[in-house]
């Protein structure tokens, strides 16, 4: 067996071979080399800190040990960071609230976070949420009551409820009710109904003491919409659940089990006045109901948390990517005619084919959220002003993107798995987190479907705009573009392909709906059409995006020259997997593409592959992923996967006695049956 | 709340609103209303006994508690089973042994195993892999001493031990070794390298004593190829391990963790001459190797195996569809112009497309299963003569039906779980067990990309063999037809453009590998192109059977005329799926179909699903899966969602106490932390 210390040769191998040097990606990557070593320190800090060491994997683990293990390991990280932060504050600038808020929310959803957290943790939402809410949405004297307190976790532990067993998406149909009672001046909050119970939210279930609840308001019996209220659920001192309050944990989920999300019903809870957060809408003691200004900066909020998931599934995309990349450099499987030793399985074209354009999407999905996000800090600014004119466009993309990429990266996570055969099936690979992590962004802030068609409404009525001769949003420019390009295999024309096929796709779909309105049975049905087209929107974005960045990067230096190379296979192998993957649209709405171009593309996609096998390890080194970051028996910098797989076996609690007794008694039953 | 007994009123209205007969349908499906009502026989004898009743969801066990939670009941099965099994044998004529194993294996695969077994169970393997290799590998005398006391499990318990930490697909590449040790005949058996321990073996953790060992034979220095052996691991008396044998679990997976995988190592373990089964080929007592005919059966065994997978995923898939279906007539969202009440989430058709389509494919795979059956017993058949004539044929035919199938119902299932929202990531709803299952699929028995490839190279030689004139075996008779056709929306034009798409794929693969041999670095790299071959050939041979089956079902009266309605247009929903999902290849190789004719079909397509939709509830209860089969808190008969979900949520463990100690005392000490 190799000693402690060894690298896998093969591993070795491939690092020789590269042409490319990791420590150069990797500085790119990060954003140069100040943001590298920044991230490097805090990995570090805490991965080198033995009361950070895990001596079991969660796996092995019953639902209740997770939530005790997960909750005292949050404890400690949170006093650890904020000491750490605390140090470092004073020599620096400090920062805003809204500005530490979001550092920490990246760096929780990053890989540090999930590193140390791979199910997650049920503190996250206090962070993520509650306090983004009395951010926004407490007045200014109730900002001074409840902020710094919630900042500093002062006798306050808190999340965020509105969603209810009986409704997620349509908000409108959230039925816990707060009823003004006008001579205590206070809130009876209820949750009338089973339905109407909170079902979902974070820390919720046994961990927090306070929400903000989302509710119905009510004043003599009249509804004023839906309010946020602060509620104190458990006793600060005793944990124990305030009267009226019934509280729990949901249960297991598919994954992500250390969030302890919790049920919670209110019966006659009653609550001050100055507990309805009053920021935006506001009710004076008599009764009466003072509308604020439309809350622009909420909308942007759903914008941020959308972008903040792109990034995040980008680095459960990239993860996964590395790991089965590592793998299979080691994993040796056949001869080749000829061929003296097994070959690596990582030059097999079908496994390439596999892992290379993950490698791929993550980057550019990152890339994606990158300038969606540039774009949001400007919007935020115009909303501010209370300027909203670019606030529907980048709601638009954000949508689209969110779902399109959370999509893609769990379809990618597991084609990754699968790519590691039988062993991407051990939890201690863990593709398991990575891919629960993934795809429950599927489904939470914005159902995947129902964001498709906000974008998919956007752009039909762009499209209309673009008939009327006005000016098209940027992102949307070329729905009014000419349909005539001249073909080749180049980049910039797949991308404009992509482009032509999205605004075709649209008008398709716009005269479909148009047919339809005279039916008005069918308004409904142009779903499947809309989503379509929010898809390839979102396509022909994500490849121009890509082409722009990367021309740019290279361009102003951005790129250094060494890299080039490597990020032009890169930029090829994603922007001709997304015209591959768009091959049906593009040949129904593009009647001069026809078989024959497809299947060049299909060739330079396949020789690109080829070329780009080379550098494949020494670019996933250069995404700079910890091990423990990484968690996974497969994907470790040293490639000493067997050692790894049979080390973590071992550790697993059933192997701790040679016989389980319970077991072998019943074993031993059946025995001595004679059936 | 209703009441204990009630129906949901929006499933009631469902059914009220059918216009088929669901008890018809069962009784079609079951094949016979005999059928049907011994397998309803089957569920009520296990389910009504109080001692299959769970008190806790398997979610909330630890990995050790799991196992032996599931042993337990595994024996308690197994007991109750062969009882039963007893009474009935002497009226009916006894089943052989190989018959029997059949029906138990069909029984444990099916929806009662998942039902009892949503996490599989250990002892699964003595009865689908160590008693079949016993009856087909060990010669008579060895089947005297064996198998009956295996049969019986007296004193045996067994697994088949192949696959190895560093080896799986490739099996020349297996490096346990058997020694022959002429002096005292015996085998002297090792794990030399940490890569040959075996690992994977359903039920070698903790639970068998016994395993048929797959070990390379070595006499004299010199290899004799891979040999079984028969090894007891574990004392029989006391459970112990052998002396030299290295056995223990290999910790969690992302599923089945009822199966108690296993890794084994050997160091100088000693068997007598008699335990290498020797039904092939034979060891004398001097070391010389008698070599036997070649193992026809044992490729037959592989390709049984692969058709119970294509039956055991359309169960697994069917069972998600039947919960989806339930609880999206239950769920109700959003208002549509005009309406008073919310509207039912089945309405919505972009829900039809993501629930409607797998149905049908649960339907037709398990038609498809039920086609290549028969098709296995003529082959077997034939082998038993030694005619292996249509072995080839049904060996491609299994292959990729294994792939497309296992791929499509885990895919499937994912999204049948996406469109349950968030209660979808519920482990109560069940879509976790299911899809582990139909996704571990795609892996064992053959990966789905090597499996693509050998249908892939069978095909490539048909259509040399069309060129060549010669006659092609029945399911590739389309390789030599006429790509000419009259284009027609019909479902007869839409299967033989499926069949002409696959013969052009085929073809076009044909002609890149002639070219590639010129370049002998490139034998590798037709891989793609090979398995995108192989998968439209699966494409079209499921159209054809499916438009077969229904189309001779209706005309022999097998499907009563009641039923004819709506099992067309689920053939019609199933093989426009897969004309619309194969539409980019359609597009490329027949360039007569043009954007307007997919879309003449897309618009189909919507309207059949349109009109599905009023019997869509009636048809999955004609499924007929008992509550217990589904164990999901969505799928249930009454539809009471929400009541199941709560009440699910107050039986977890954690919420057995009001106040966490442990973690209170944690969250205690941040919130003094004084941060």
């Amino acid at each position: 067996m190799a000693s402690a210390t060894a690298i896998n040769p093969d591993l070795a191998q491939e690092r020789k071979n590269a042409t490319i040097n990791s420590e150069e990606f990797a500085i790119w990557w990060a954003g140069g080399s100040n943001e590298l070593y920044k991230k490097r320190e805090m990995a570090k800090l805490f991965y080198e800190d033995p009361q950070f060491v895990d001596h079991q994997h969660i796996a092995n683990m019953s639902h209740k040990e997770l939530y005790e293990y997960t909750t005292e390991k949050a404890v400690r990280f949170l006093l650890k960071l904020r000491e750490y932060l605390k140090k470092q504050q004073p020599e620096a600038a400090p920062l805003t609230p809204i500005e530490e808020m979001y550092e920490l929310r990246a760096l929780m959803g990053g890989p540090l976070g999930s590193g140390l957290f791979p199910a997650n943790f049920p503190l996250r939402l206090h962070y993520s949420m509650f306090l983004p809410t009395l951010l926004r949405q407490a007045s200014d004297e109730q900002c001074k009551l409840w902020l710094e307190k919630a900042w500093n976790f002062d006798g306050i532990i808190g999340t965020y409820a509105q969603t209810e067993l009986g409704h997620g998406t349509y908000l409108r149909g959230l039925e816990t009710r707060a009823d003004y009672d006008i001579e205590k001046q206070e809130f009876i909050l209820n949750s009338p109904t089973l339905t109407s119970y909170k079902w979902w939210p974070g820390g919720l279930g046994l961990t927090v003491n306070m929400v903000v609840l989302m509710a119905q308001l009510y004043i003599k019996g009249r509804s004023y919409g839906f309010q946020p209220f602060l509620v104190r659920i458990r006793n600060e001192k005793t944990h124990e659940p305030e009267p009226g309050v019934d509280v729990g944990d949901i249960g297991p989920r598919i994954g992500l089990n250390g969030v302890n999300n919790g049920y919670l019903g209110l019966k006659n809870v009653r609550i001050p006045l100055n507990q309805m957060l009053s920021r935006n809408n506001q009710v004076l003691p008599n009764g009466t109901f003072v509308k604020g200004p439309e809350p622009l900066l909420l909308y942007g909020t759903m914008v941020y948390v959308r972008v903040m998931i792109v990034r995040d599934v980008s680095v459960n995309l990239l993860q996964a990517a590395t790991i089965a990349t590592r793998y299979s450099a080691v994993r040796r499987q056949g001869v080749e005619a000829g061929g003296q030793q097994e070959t690596q399985i990582i030059d097999f074209l079908t496994q390439q084919q596999k892992l290379f354009p993950q490698i791929a999407k993550g980057i550019f999905f990152r890339l994606a959220a990158d300038r969606v996000w540039d774009f949001y800090r400007v919007v935020s600014k115009e909303l501010d002003q209370g300027n909203k004119r670019n606030l529907a466009e980048l709601h638009a993309l954000s949508c689209c993107l969110k779902a399109i990429c959370s999509d893609e990266a769990a379809k990618g996570i597991e084609i990754l798995r699968k790519a590691c055969g039988g062993h991407g099936f051990m939890a201690s690979a863990n593709f398991g987190n990575l891919y629960a992590a993934a795809t429950a962004a599927c489904t939470y802030e914005g159902e995947n479907t129902v964001l498709l068609l906000q974008t998919a409404r956007f752009l039909v009525k762009n499209y209309l705009d673009g008939l009327k001769r006005l000016v098209l949003p940027k992102t949307v420019t070329y729905l009014r573009m000419s349909p005539q390009f001249k073909w080749s295999a180049k980049l910039e024309t797949l991308v404009t392909v992509l482009e032509i096929t999205s605004m075709e796709r649209v008008r398709h779909t716009f005269f479909l709906m148009q047919r339809n309105k005279k039916n008005p049975k069918q308004t409904n049905h142009a779903g499947i059409q809309l989503t379509k087209a929010a898809v390839m929107h979102g396509r022909a974005f994500l490849a121009r995006m890509a082409l722009d960045s990367i021309r740019g990067q290279i361009k102003n230096g951005t790129i250094p020259p060494a890299l080039r190379e490597v990020m032009n296979q890169l930029l090829n192998i994603f922007i001709m997997d997304l015209f591959l993957s768009s091959a049906d649209e593009i040949l129904c709405f593009i009647p001069s593409i026809k078989g024959k171009q497809i299947h060049e593309v299909e060739a330079r996609y396949e020789k690109c592959l080829l070329a780009f096998r080379r550098n494949a390890v020494a670019v996933v080194d250069g995404f700079d992923y910890h091990d423990r970051d990484l968690a996974s028996t497969l994907g470790c910098y040293d490639g000493r996967v067997y050692e790894r797989l049979m080390a973590e076996a071992r550790k697993c609690e059933l192997n701790l006695e040679p016989v389980n007794t319970k077991s072998s008694g019943h074993l031993n039953r059946l025995m001595k049956a004679k059936l």
